[in-house]
């Protein structure tokens, strides 16, 4: 599986380096290649595995690979904002307000999310129009206002709340957050293909739940030079998050059992899911 | 003229509240309700009346007329913030980051560029999948660092340049900032029904110009209370713009030759383009 992810980081710098050439050398552009550097590519990866799932040809998944991962860094960038979380760090270098200024990581922000639904409907992306279409439609709504974007103000309308949110607010919170654009990965295979895609959206659910609850046990346990951000914010602030509601032992345990049932919902595949569930073992394995 | 825009003006509001109902109640979708109320609609216009010269039915054409101005007040948003405009004031009313803050204000635009996309692919809108793919390809490019974004980050970096920008420099500037969003709309209805759209992008060219250089002349001429926002920034800041560069009666007089040139590029439709014609001499007789 690191063989597969390693190859799949790769090709997805090179193409988001390829398709980023014509944009010039303005402080916008150098910060849409900045911001789209590194990474785990997690996104893509589940892209690039759904896609061979089920016969998409690499060359045409690493169309909305690279745009998956435009839209990621777009939400980091502007996560990132004084006005949001105001971080100064992001993957062990400066974040993009940070190295150049404000005005420059909004449009930054703004003009990746444009570059996502144009690797997204790109001619020479999934081979029919009516995939073409229907990954934009779905990756809109799992970007916006009730999706990812949702879970962004929830996490900070949480922070003013005058009582840490429940269980079942802050899995609504990461469903938008984290849970909306991994589920449009895993999914995006099958929708290139126009196949159902309904046992990948299982995977995808518990795997996105399980990411989060990761990130949080993360938080609480993993070192800035690890994980190349600021760790232990979460708790200094006093939010809620999943291992202060559930203690850390029980969050493992938690993120284990989804892990199990993200694996066990991709059975019908066979041996050809085998990646797609070491990308699940991973997620509960990584340390950043 | 006036009639249909106002018509189509009332009926994008509408389609606008009715697709927003599911967002809730958050800060965020009030934001959003905020924020795509109210406008000239001259977009959505373009886009209504392309659709009707290709025989594409209104109930069809309102979702992607309905997309361009939630793209238009995204960028409207973005723009007013402290760290790039800093505007308080947007259609005589408080700016999203005045009314709420700027953490709202930056939510509410990237949602709103997410339900542009969601409006242009969705599946009740452009007849054919060909046609939903293209206008999310077309728009996403027009939106992006080579174009909208491109136009307000070349604004934003004039501010600080040692020189004024020549003629040639703020062509390029507003051909991104104002232009791309204006051909986008005026050859949306073309695309939709597949067929040429040369006439309806000369067309967009004048006109995009045109506006440009009739918003540089109400910066000089018009009021606050007419303009709803504040006017003479552009002067005060000693930025250049098309008045100062050409001076104010030869800017009236380029903006009028550019309105005629646009005219004169739909010969091809007869009567059916007098409604785009008139929307061209609307834009030079506009005091807002």
């Amino acid at each position: 599986m690191q063989n597969r992810r390693a190859a799949a980081a790769t090709r997805v710098q090179e193409h988001l380096i390829e398709v980023l050439a014509p944009f010039g050398d303005s402080a916008v552009a150098e910060g849409m290649r900045y911001a789209t550097s590194g990474g785990k590519r997690v996104r893509a990866l589940l892209v690039m595995e759904s896609a061979r799932l089920h016969k998409v040809a690499g060359e045409r998944a690493i169309w909305p690979a690279a745009g998956i991962e435009a839209m990621h860094a777009y939400s980091l960038v502007h996560d990132d904002l004084p006005c949001m979380d105001d971080d100064d760090m992001r993957r062990g270098q400066p974040t993009v307000h940070v190295k150049w200024d404000e005005a420059t990581a909004v449009l930054v922000g703004d003009a990746l999310q444009s570059l996502a639904f144009e690797l997204v409907s790109h001619p020479a992306g999934a081979e029919t129009s009516t995939a073409r279409a229907n990954l934009c439609f779905d990756l809109a709504r799992a970007a916006g206002g009730q999706g990812m974007v949702l879970g962004q103000a929830l996490d900070i309308a949480a922070e003013t709340a005058s009582s840490p949110l429940t269980l079942e607010e802050i899995t609504h919170l990461q469903a938008g957050k984290t849970g909306a654009l991994i589920e449009w990965s895993a999914t995006c295979g099958a929708v290139m293909a126009g196949a159902n895609a309904d046992s990948l959206r299982a995977y995808a659910h518990a795997l996105g739940l399980a990411f989060q609850i990761q990130d949080d046990v993360i938080d609480v346990t993993g070192s800035v030079e690890a994980a190349g951000k600021a760790v232990g914010k979460d708790a200094a602030a006093g939010k809620a998050t999943f291992v202060s509601l559930l203690g850390l032992d029980a969050a493992k345990t938690r993120a284990a059992d989804l892990v199990d049932q993200a694996c066990d919902a991709l059975s019908e595949y066979g041996k050809d899911a085998e990646t797609l569930q070491q990308i699940a073992r991973f997620v509960i394995a990584r340390k950043t």
